[in-house]
């Protein structure tokens, strides 16, 4: 399937999602890791789209999401900063745009090393609770279970 | 907002509905009213998108369709077959463009009249309860409410 920048910006405008996972992990150097991960979700019987997306970019990976629905991901950095930047050429027409832009600064907040810091990981999971207004109560969620608020010590 | 076709195309490969409603309407010829419509419902952050698309298309509506969700909504028969028209120039890239190709089909039997006969209506409900994959159980729903299968007699 070949996909044109414009059509992909407006599906993505539907249906991609720029987001920013913080997670407990005890071999990370801070005890908590990063995950930033680009993603469009479809069910399977998109498929076809997906892989459509995957060819666009030139990389990523196509996997199930849950059950009957997959999705086209990214997490690799040097991609991740690739797909930043498409979107910075082709800017988004939705809110979510503002989600792209956030994505950004957490890519170089990333870049600088600042995630394996306390104060720049609490800088990230600041940015991150902005981001996904239309999900905020999962994102919520993950925060909460990773416990990144209450572990990492609120500055003086 | 400027919108561009791809970019509209892929919008709705994502967010658009084209949908085939059928009411019960006392004062319609056979007691049923088709009402078929194409919508794309997004939250009122993006309220100029939706006016975007109204500008784009030059016609159709921006409304409320519950709480925090907008719609931009076609209902006029000469509009729709415009937007019928648009995504046969522009086929949609996901599993939607059949739910399209099964709205211009409702169209085409609405142009003959067919809907004002009993005939005709069942075969709009048959075309109608194939539509909108990801959305069936609404629309079993909406057929329900509307006892559709019940009313319309099965042919013999």
């Amino acid at each position: 399937m070949k996909l044109n920048p414009d059509w992909v910006v407006g599906f993505v405008d539907g249906e991609g999602c720029f987001f920013v996972g913080i997670q407990r992990n005890p071999t990370a150097k801070i005890g908590f890791q990063v995950i930033p991960e680009f993603r469009v979700v479809q069910h399977k019987r998109d498929l076809d789209v997906l892989h459509g997306l995957k060819s666009f970019f030139g990389f990523g990976r196509v996997c199930q999401n849950h059950d009957d629905r997959w999705e086209y991901r990214v997490r690799r950095l040097d991609q991740l900063h690739e797909i930043a930047a498409f979107f910075e050429r082709h800017p988004l027409k939705t809110k979510k745009r503002i989600d792209a832009v956030k994505f950004s600064d957490v890519m170089a907040l990333m870049k600088e090393g600042r995630h394996l810091t306390e104060i720049g990981l609490r800088e990230i999971a600041r940015i991150a609770s902005l981001m996904n207004a239309g999900n905020r109560p999962r994102l919520a969620e993950l925060l909460d279970e990773d416990r990144v608020q209450s572990d990492v010590k609120a500055p003086e």
